[in-house]
């Protein structure tokens, strides 16, 4: 048996390295440029695995241009067949497997396993057959698809246009390839906060959420191995909105649900459409319990037609907290008798057994409390966690639930938000390093029996969506080290190998920079225009962005550009646009303040900047492929003020001043937000630093309508000036790098300064050095530190990693707002009780003084997913006590508390900062450990400085010091 | 003798009344269209009586057109003098009162008195004479500027253009008028925060801060019967600037002094300019206390020459804190230190007895701490208290210190800042009740030894600085109730009488709602848009006042319009026009919320409005007298974001939508800031209460480019709808007016709806009304009160007041939020330890439920002059337990701490709120009694709301229910 080839999962699993599109090797002829070969499906097999040969019969016509004929039996007078049947239902395939000339062991019998076999001789007359059989209905479906994905049709290839590759034949190398069970029992989505774009799209594709829309969602999330849904349920039933629809879900293979608050089946949308004929209306157990449990009825019955996962439980009227009793306890005893009832009228209007009907409870929100306080769910029922609304885990199961719980447990995740702590619905904010950590922690914590994540529109979260169910199905294929090759692979399957490693780092740099702050909750003022250069950093982050995605624009195919476009030129242009945007906006607003002629010049780029946002959703919605997605793109982003959406785009507000027609002058400094002359304290620049060997700016600028000529100049040899375009979009305003030449500063502390002036106005700039003595620079050497500024150290500038009983940290790359960050595996490890004995990181450190410093730890803000961890730090320099500082202990819950100020702000800057007090009694070199108590937290950064560190998003760069 | 006339300080004391401008009833002439009297002046006489003496002769050809000759000496060959002289130098007057001809009792000997008598043959061959005889210098001065000003010639004739009304003759009716000496000894004010416009001013002017122009402030200072100064020390050093400066004060008779940080009569500047010699130049008597003490002497040398009043003390370099010496008690002794060797400096650089030389030592900001502490200061000197920078005293002399401290006491006062709270500076913001009410606390306090008031610029303080001076010199013409009298009797003075009643309120009105929150801390949001239509009726405040001003404007004589646009119509235009401005930015930002298309209109609108800033300020600056002004209104006020002022104005910022072209709706409603389509929620208006009766409103507007034509339907007949224009600039924007027919509405709790809709689209508002029985009807009658909504009571809203041990509140018309406000008198009561028999008022009140009531207590935010005093108050219902607040008690203190955040909102909103939570058992009718505990409080309003108080500026306006 051949192994599955690693990343397999995106082109097809096993087969992928089998796929020739050339004759040889006695390799099993698909199609050929002079024939095809037929589908052959038993007429008593699955309806799901009939439909799936003809996809499969097309799939094959999009890559040769002819379709072989399917074939719903065992055709006749051919040599050469592709057999698709299921184990459990097809004749022809059991035939085979009685006849021996098919191996299902480790198949038969496993929930969605497949064997893709040739086969000579299948039955007389034929020469040769290529068997795909799944051990059960969607098995076969997947193995089909997996051979579809094989010879290059995307999963995308019509919900995003990737185009198909043409080929003159296909061939498969001969052998048994198995697909084994997926690690995931139920994978699925959840459509939802689906207005205004689902909504919009559907009502002008498709007449509505109806049978012919849910046919493409159906069959994307099959070729996407997905076997569950939640449907959209805003403004939507999926049961009345079209009477095939749930026909429909069966035929093809879906298990469908009801999202986390629509219990028994049914859409919320179903009570509130027949609210006046349900009793007294209220969708409240206690008042009007007779009539919401004969509504119960009705959906309990449709578990006895259709294969579903029914919700258990009960939330208020249309996804709010509960209309509770009046007391914690009475209402966990009323949920209690809720969920009984549930049951109790499954069984009667199933005649099944209740263990056979698989159901959920859902922990949203203010459900977990229920749970926590002691609710009594049945052990069959899957218990399932939520995440935080932005992809944190709230809860994971302890050892102890997953012993008892024959049901399992899911999670509930989100890629896309419209409520608390904050909505984001736009574009995609979700870089695949962050999933696949709490997902590999969902694992490896047992929360397997289902997953499904809140995609809202589905598009344009593509990426995320199929990452998601690809390591629901195969999480051995997607370690934390593989998650760029991961992403390589899948540019490569959708674009060629040529562009794959291009794309793959635009895709995963876009999706990476929105999460530092999602698009929504970006305001100008996010990044730091005086602190670390940021927002120009910023700037040359989304320009260099922009410019690499255009460049692979040209260079692409005709037809390959309406997918790149969503997949990734879309996002880049728009995000960056965003960016532009809101930088501008904010020089606007500096710049007015500093009584800066440009800042006019700005409010104009505003404009233009915000015309162009809306060219660039335009081409999305109207000019791609014919305005196949109009709609798509209709969500607003700009101007939330709360968690709802703003009905319009509200670009930021601008100033424009009054300027005086003359030639005046302006400078502003690194540093500051003042301008002079004016402020009435003197500039000065930030201190350069001996061992940083920082460098910093001032700029010059007009303040009326004339161009301002004036002198810079350096009063002391040792500062060194250059002019560079300023951070503008005034053309005369100029920014003048200075630099110390460190070989010509006077030892120890030194000032000098700079004057602009213009002949008339004087402006004296303060210069002050911290030198550096020549053992203070051989003692810091390859340290992290400085003399006095604040200064970072990344998460792995570590020179020792430390392992303790089996427990390590470990990289996870491309992670956060670093290059690398750290995170103790396994997961699933105790914590220690001894920080000294425990898993740790020495980072080596220099600090020009003594004293007190902090140190800010920046970690990801993950939650306390066991009850019985603190997310607990420890950190010590030399041989000192070692400081231990918990997110969730009882004394530090209010500030980092969940889902309140505190997480907000967390959630907002998907961080959250430990602070460290610590003492130094000497200056120079010492080494600062990180050690780990408990698991779970990913560490990213650490920020060291002596009393306040200047006001920035991101904090100094990490800057080794010269080795 | 004839008694001063109520008013008479301002149009020339005691002569007011006594000057004709027609021949008869045997009055002395002073000029005629014929000839004119000579001034006779003494030539050993001081020479600012000689000075004064020209000025007359001046003042009488400002009238007439022809000035009459001055004589140094007794004149010959003439019937009839004019006599000026000083008793204390005047050979000329001696002889008359060695004579008998002049009666000099009461004021001989009497510090700034005067006596003006007509005198039939003073000397052999003259008929008559009239003569002006002070006590002293200052005291035949003012006595002379008191017959100018009884003659018609404002102090402000050169200073605000104030024209002189040409009269063909001028008499005096015959008689004996004695001024007495003032209540205030030293009388002034400090020129400061003096850039842009003083500065760029005088520069313009006269080349700088020299005598030229200081003699203009002299004669102004002489003509409003001041007599101390301190001088523009910015960038100034007034014995440096100009070797006149000192020499003419002294000639002019002005009392020099320095500010507050600038000790023995220098400048600091002069410290600054020479510093490079003075030691090792540091300003501080530790580390270089031999060479600043040779300083201080050299300043100290300047006592002996001129009159001066001696600044003691140090502080910081420039204005900031005392660099210490690192503990309170050794700060302490150092500056016991310093002040003993100034003392002992001045003693020997002038050979003078100490107790002869007037010293002050001034509490500024930090300085008082060390009083506090516990600094002994010897008991001659004048202790100087300071006010908070925003007009309210911190502290005043106990009875104590006054028995003690021969200096007596005196008060630093601010109508004009540069520094904390926060700094304003561009126009006049000082309503005289406000200053009326803490300048009478200072008197009745003892505090009247030295007054000074920073008043910025001078101009455009013109009105608040003569009103200090005047009350500074007769406090006993304008009393609490007198104020609008006074001012309308200053309009009549500089108008004349047919409009000082208009200009008198105009002057009043716009400085009244300049102190609701001065300009330069007004934002945008300030006043409430959503919540009792509060922005729109300061719209129309101000909208009022811009138009009763420029109707006043048209009506004056066109010599009359550059006085009365300094005085009066540009500080209405011009904030009338700022708070347009900020309104229609508001509204920018709120419609863009909406999505409403004249989001852009109110764009539009501040661009507009704020090129109509820069006109109404040119006109001042350029046109206003041929550009006599230029410079003097180029103060910044738009943009402050910190104390420092803008370098350029920076109108607020805007958004510009992008509108979709269609005809689409929106709605917004009263009580909500949201839009609907769109919020989540419905809208729905606040409850129409049956008692208040109150009106409600919403707004229908396009969100296209086009109009947008709707129907807005009252689902229920109770409903009324009437359209009036919308608070917008957009002109297809409409309001509906809602109210109920309160006839037919149903009894109890009703609701009903207003659908608007285009056809497509359709938005329903919620209507709730609570019904008044007719027995609560009947028994709210008269009260204050609600059925359930926030309601407010006016001080002055009482019906009983009584009275404790002769204490009363009091009323203080037309000050800060209200008509009326309410003060215990005397301002030195003691306090009352059993509110129940303290002064008290009764208010009625009427509330529709029972339960826990919020009620806000709104007072001026002023201060504790008496450290015994807490600032407290009691409140109870009916004959409940009095609930007692305190400002100032120690658990209180850092909710209310001065000089911390609490101070700085308390004085930006130029008010303070003591909340008392009340129960209030029964339903119905009630008393609600406000009694004094401390006296010093200013009661203006209270509010009174249960749970939440909807955010706004004023709250809810009072409505006495239907009598």
């Amino acid at each position: 048996m051949l192994m599955a080839p690693l990343m397999a999962g995106l082109t097809g699993s096993v087969l992928a390295s089998a796929v020739r599109f050339e004759r040889g090797g006695g390799a099993f002829a698909i199609a050929t440029s002079q024939s095809t070969t037929p589908v052959w499906v038993d007429p008593s097999d699955h309806k799901g695995v009939a439909r799936v040969a003809h996809d499969f019969a097309a799939d094959v016509a999009r890559v040769t241009g002819a379709a072989p004929p399917t074939v719903s039996t065992r055709g006749t007078g051919v040599r050469r067949a592709i057999i698709v049947g299921s184990l459990d239902r097809s004749p022809l395939v059991q035939d085979l497997v009685r006849r021996g000339k098919l191996d299902v062991s480790g198949v038969a019998g496993q929930w969605e396993a497949c064997v893709v076999q040739t086969v000579a001789q299948p039955f007389p007359g034929v020469d040769e057959a290529l068997v795909i059989a799944g051990a059960d209905k969607r098995g076969t479906i997947y193995g089909v698809y997996d051979l579809s994905r094989s010879i290059g049709v995307s999963p995308w290839y019509w919900w995003a246009d990737v185009p198909v590759r043409r080929r003159a034949g296909i061939w498969l190398d001969a052998g048994r390839r198995v697909q084994r069970s997926p690690a995931v029992k139920y994978r699925g989505i959840f459509l939802n906060n689906e207005a205004p774009c689902l909504s919009g799209w559907t009502a002008e594709k498709f007449g509505g959420m109806n049978s012919a829309f849910y046919a493409k969602v159906f069959e994307l999330l099959l070729r996407l191995k997905a076997n569950y849904l939640w449907p959209a349920m805003w403004n939507n039933a999926f049961a009345d909105d079209d009477p095939r629809n749930a026909e429909l879900a069966d035929e093809y293979g879906i298990v469908m649900g009801t999202s986390h608050h629509e219990p028994m089946n049914r859409a919320h949308k179903e009570f509130t459409s027949r609210r006046e004929h349900i009793g007294n209306g209220e969708w409240n157990y206690v008042s009007n319990g007779d009539a919401v449990r004969e509504f119960f009825r009705e959906g309990a019955a449709r578990s006895k037609q259709h294969e579903l996962l029914v919700t258990l439980g009960m939330r208020g009227d249309g996804d709010v907290a509960l209309e509770g009793t009046g007391g914690l306890q009475s209402d966990i005893r009323l949920l209690e008798q809720v969920i009984a009832d549930q049951r109790q009228l499954l069984v009667e209007q199933t005649g099944k057994r209740i263990k056979d009907i698989p159901q959920v409870w859902v922990l949203f929100t203010e459900v977990q409390k229920y749970y926590d306080a002691g609710l009594k769910l049945p052990a069959d029922v899957t218990l399932m966690f939520s995440d935080d609304n932005v992809g944190y885990l709230r809860r994971l199961p302890t050892a102890a639930e997953r012993t008892s719980r024959t049901g399992g447990f899911g999670i509930y995740h989100h890629m896309d938000m419209n409520g608390g702590p904050f909505s984001y619905k736009w574009t995609n904010t979700n870089p695949l390093p962050k999933l696949w950590e709490q997902l590999n922690q969902a694992l490896h914590h047992g929360a397997d029996r289902i997953w499904i994540s809140n995609v809202g529109d589905l598009k344009p979260l593509e990426l995320p969506i199929e990452f998601f169910l690809a390591m629901a199905w195969d999480p051995a294929a997607m370690g934390r080290d593989k998650l760029q090759a991961w992403t390589e692979a899948w540019a490569a399957r959708d674009f060629g190998a040529e562009h794959a490693r291009d794309i793959a780092r635009l895709a995963s740099r876009y999706a990476k920079a929105n999460a530092w702050r999602k698009p929504e909750v970006l305001k100008p003022d996010t990044y730091s225009l005086e602190h670390h250069d940021e927002a120009l950093r910023l700037s040359r982050f989304w320009g260099e962005l922009r410019r690499d995605a255009e460049g692979v624009n040209t260079r692409l195919q005709p037809d390959q550009r309406a997918a790149y476009y969503q997949f990734v030129l879309h996002p880049v242009r728009a995000c960056a646009n965003l960016n532009e945007l809101l930088l501008a906006a904010a020089r606007n607003q500096r710049f007015s303040r500093q009584a800066r002629a440009s800042a006019n010049d700005e409010a104009a780029l505003v404009r233009r900047l915000f015309a162009e946002s809306r060219r660039i959703r335009d081409t999305y919605n109207l000019e791609l492929v014919g305005g196949k997605w109009n709609h798509l793109m209709d969500q607003t982003y700009l101007g939330y003020f709360d968690w709802y959406q703003p009905t319009a785009d509200i670009p930021p507000a601008v100033t424009e001043l009054d300027l005086p027609d003359d030639a005046r002058f302006g400078v502003a400094v690194d540093g500051s937000v003042q301008g002079w002359p004016g402020y009435y304290l003197p500039p000065t620049l930030p201190t350069f630093d001996g061992l940083l060997r920082n460098t910093s700016w001032l700029e010059v600028f007009p303040r009326g309508k004339r161009p301002a000529p004036v002198q810079v100049t350096a009063e002391q040899s040792w500062i060194r000036l250059r002019a560079v375009p300023a951070f503008s979009a005034g053309k005369d305003d100029v920014r003048h790098e200075v630099s110390i030449d460190w070989a010509n500063v006077p030892e120890g502390n030194a000032s000098g300064s700079i004057v602009v002036t213009d002949g008339r106005e004087r402006v004296t700039v303060g210069v002050r050095v911290a030198g550096a003595t020549v053992s203070q620079r051989d003692a810091a050497r390859g340290a992290w530190g400085s003399l006095g500024a604040p200064f970072s150290i990344p998460a792995d500038g570590f020179t020792r990693n430390v392992e303790a009983r089996g427990v390590r940290w470990l990289p996870l790359p491309d992670y956060g707002r670093v290059e690398v960050a750290m995170t103790p595996e396994p997961v699933t490890a105790a914590s220690f009780a001894d920080p000294r004995q425990a898993p740790r990181l020495h980072y080596p450190l220099f600090v020009g003084g003594a004293g007190e410093f902090n140190v800010d730890v920046i970690t990801a803000p993950t939650l306390r997913i066991d009850p019985a961890h603190e997310l607990s730090l420890a950190l010590w320099v030399d041989d000192g006590a070692p400081i231990v500082r918990s997110v969730f202990n009882p004394q530090e819950r209010e500030s980092q508390e969940f889902l309140g100020r505190q997480h907000d702000l967390n959630a907002r800057a998907d961080m959250r900062v430990m602070r460290f007090k610590l003492r130094i009694d000497t200056p120079g070199r010492h080494v600062l450990t990180v050690a780990m108590v408990d698991p779970g937290l990913v560490l990213q950064q650490l920020i060291v400085y002596r009393d306040r560190l200047p006001a920035s998003y991101f904090g100094p760069l990490p800057q080794r010091l010269e080795a």
